[in-house]
């Protein structure tokens, strides 16, 4: 009889479930749920840009909507195991019995008590206070160096510091990707809530070597209430081979599932869609959406120097046995997306337009930080800027700018890996950019000059959740054994030009100079005074 | 009887015809024609960005056509004199016998042989040839120590070099401002044809003290053909109080003017407009438009040092008896212009945006270069900057921070007069800008920190040129005379608000930096490398 495993994959617009042969990874059936709530399921604030939030209950909803139709498609009888995984860091706040503390009537309407989703850039202020009292401990190394305004604590300090009474309401505080199992596993209590490797470890300063979270003294001198809060987290984690809990008597009835069968644990949806796309040493995996997110594994065995500027170093976070490396773009297809509604062209006639000009002939040099720097600055208090203007610039040479922009800030980090010993052999691409844009995908192999191969899935992520439920369910003695036996290799690859790749040498020469110049350098000052500027006349 | 002066006005896209009361300046008909030739007027080349061309034939079909649309509202024989203004540096060739080298059959179609608009930037190696070549030589003193690409040599050199032929059947190369008052007055001698100092001052180097244009020596050095074509040109001027001619046969025929009556020596339409506007010691007249032009006036008797990057100063160019200084910004309106094409958004629904948006509100700092920069860096080969993007940018802040620029521009063109000892006690302002965008007005107010005037005459240019009208007519016994008795006080101005000229004060500090990064520091090398990888990528 078949065997087949699902894969949730919780993205910041909608969720998506994936059923497929356990053994072979074949695609059975799926299902993708749209948020309800703010827009397109991210709760806005006109007030204040860097807010954006995700009400918990739309996972909950989603999840049933997603598994009842794919109940409606295949035998959900024969599912062995469940995966999961979401974006992060997106960590909430929970009440003493595990549920959502938004949930709680006193909290309902409340955007502290919601999810902080992970592009929610509010506590910015709290990252650089961490960074900076962090300088001369160990919990940064593995983490580039400086602390995220995306991360889990930079969002808790600011949720302690802003909203009191739902922090002194919460029993915890928890990544999506660990909250989202423990769900539908019945779980009601926020203790027995299982926190996974890859969140933890990439985005909370996790780490066994240093007794698992920052220690309650460091936690004091950023405020007294965090560190009073630390003893309401957690002081282990688990890998994805591992189990979080086993599907409960409430979720099999409300959706068909066999009872008792097992949930992985979850993971950052990134590194779930770098397994699926081959992850290997010297591959580098590209998730390629609104934002993009970069992935490589390294043999735990072999020497890994510390890279300045990458988000995290993690032990088994997406492979048990090797290292995760993980890097990232914060704004990618959302800059694309805005050159559209700024425009007011659409992608279609802008990819058309943008076609008919070859590499260097928009006049026209970006930086792509209009979310600011992930790698390798690290940074979100940067800002997009565009060179080059002239009365004759079109919205296409716009368009094309910015997608080179981006390229250059992926070469970026590639030079970056390699300067530091990580070698980069391959590049592999997936997520929607990639599947969607031949311009995109050409750009970035001519920009990287290297081939780029597009992922054989068109949903890696939630093949990926899948095959870490096939793991827990059995159907592979581990991680590696399931990977290689449910992905294909490569059938689609971008390969350079040479003469493209010789004239995005010289603008990438360029791009440097201002990367470095408002990054780091001479400029950098003004980029920060003119967001100081604007946030006083804002009042 | 009344005695009645008529004002011929050549703008970028139509000539406006104005004929006022000359004893009191009181407007009593006036008539637009818009060229037909090209767009708007202007003749371009999809493959060459920086042409900027026009048909000559249009120059006259408009005398015709506002003259004769005049003459059925007024009685014309009334008329005792005409004055005319031009854009410039706008110069093309001629035969021997005056007429355009455009309308000899063997150059139909030939876009060398038409008028090289001021706007044409074709000619920029050319320019940084002459200004390299004339270090050491008195010629750039009174014109900022840096030769334009827009100017009468810059455009003759090109001219010579890349159309031999026709170089070799013109008889000579005249400004507009010089020809269409030959044409009025039925010159049919290349060689009689009157030069205004306005034109030859400020764009040709032409100056009694280094006997008249440049030395044959110094042509020869740039190309043998040049110095060859110095005899073809001319070795004296007049100003605008003096007569080029008297109307022709041919003329009144056509159009119903007295035979006989004088017309002015032609200028550049920002001088006569700067008249019209009030122009006097201590009063900087902005004349604002698709680019802007400043014009000040400084008492011959008084000394006046060299100010580094001023277009130009030229004894007698504007009113006998006083130094005319030129300043500039090569885009204005164009900018704004560009920026409704490119958002694809109205300048209706833009500036009611950006009205809704406060003093650095919009997080966006410009650099207002997409036509180059003509004062104080004297560079068309800057290009625009835009820096603070986010993915909230909207297309008004980005408006607002287009005309933002603009104003700084124009701040740190009064701050270089300051710097060198020409204080500037009053603003004036004039032109389609200052006539129809209170919002830009406004922002401009409030970036210099002074009152900005409006000038009381919606058609400055066109009445100065009617003030000189007057003034060879016999109406007035100078031109300072005819000034007071033909201009209005303003009534209108914009008075800067303390708290926005606060605001606008930090956002100009980091205004200059980039200015000065960009146009002389580190950064200007990188704008220039982006221009010449957009050059060879065009092949």
């Amino acid at each position: 009889m078949r065997q087949v495993s699902i894969g949730l994959d919780y993205g910041t617009n909608s969720v998506r479930g994936l059923a497929v042969d356990a053994a072979t990874g074949e695609e059975l059936a799926q299902a993708v749920f749209a948020y309800p709530s703010g827009e397109a399921g991210v709760i806005l604030d006109a007030a204040e840009p860097h807010l954006a939030r995700q009400n918990p209950q739309d996972y909950l909803d989603g999840a049933e909507a997603v598994l009842r139709e794919i109940g409606a498609k295949i035998d959900l009888s024969q599912v062995i195991g469940l995966g999961v995984d979401t974006t992060g860091s997106s960590p909430m706040p929970v009440t003493a019995d595990g549920r959502a503390l938004a949930s709680d009537p006193s909290f309902f309407g409340s955007p502290a008590a919601q999810c902080w989703l992970w592009k929610d850039h509010t506590s910015h202020a709290e990252a650089a206070e961490i960074t900076a009292k962090a300088q001369g401990l160990p919990y940064l190394a593995k983490c580039g160096g400086v602390y995220s305004s995306e991360w889990f604590w930079s969002k808790l300090l600011r949720f302690i510091r802003t909203a009191p009474e739902a922090a002194e309401a919460a029993a915890s505080w928890v990544e999506i990707c660990d909250w989202i199992p423990a769900q539908l596993c019945g779980v009601t209590d926020a203790r027995q809530i299982v926190r996974g490797r890859c969140a933890a470890g990439h985005k909370a300063m996790f780490e066994e070597a240093w007794g698992g979270l920052p220690s309650e003294e460091f936690l004091a001198q950023l405020d007294p209430r965090l560190a009073d809060f630390r003893a309401r987290l957690f002081d282990e984690v688990r890998e994805s081979d591992q189990e979080a809990g086993r599907i409960s008597a409430e979720w099999a009835a409300k959706t068909g599932l066999p009872e008792g069968i097992p949930v992985a644990v979850g993971a950052l949806d990134a590194h779930f869609g770098a397994v699926a796309s081959g992850a290997s040493p010297g591959v580098l995996v590209k998730i390629m959406g609104t934002s993009t997110c970069d992935v490589m594994v390294h043999p735990l065995d072999a020497e890994l120097p510390d890279v300045p500027g990458m988000c995290g170093v993690v032990r088994g976070s997406v492979l048990p046995g090797f290292y995760g490396l993980e890097a990232g773009q914060s704004a990618v297809g959302d800059i694309f997306n805005w050159v559209v509604r700024f425009t007011g062209r659409s992608h279609e006639e802008l990819t058309a337009d943008a076609l008919r000009l070859g590499p260097g002939e928009s006049g026209l040099l970006g930086l792509d930080w209009h979310n600011g720097n992930r790698t390798i600055l690290v940074d979100p208090r940067l800002t997009g800027l565009l060179m080059g203007l002239t009365l004759h610039t079109t919205p296409a040479a716009a368009y094309r700018a910015a997608i080179e922009a981006t390229a250059f800030g992926a070469l970026r980090i590639i030079e970056r890996m390699e300067e530091h010993g990580v070698c980069v052999e391959r590049v592999a691409a997936c997520g929607g950019i990639a599947e969607k844009s031949p311009l995109v995908m050409q750009i970035y192999a001519d920009v990287l000059n290297r081939p780029v191969e597009i992922a054989e899935s068109a949903q890696t992520c939630a093949l990926g959740s899948a095959i870490f439920g096939a793991v827990v369910g059995g159907a592979h003695p581990d991680a590696l054994a399931a990977q290689r036996a449910m992905t294909q290799p490569s059938s689609r690859r971008y390969e350079p030009s040479a003469d493209a790749a010789k004239v995005y040498q010289k603008l990438y020469g360029l791009y440097r100079e201002l990367h470095d110049s408002f990054g780091l350098g001479g400029q950098s000052a003004a980029m920060k005074k003119l967001l100081q500027i604007q946030e006083s006349a804002r009042g």
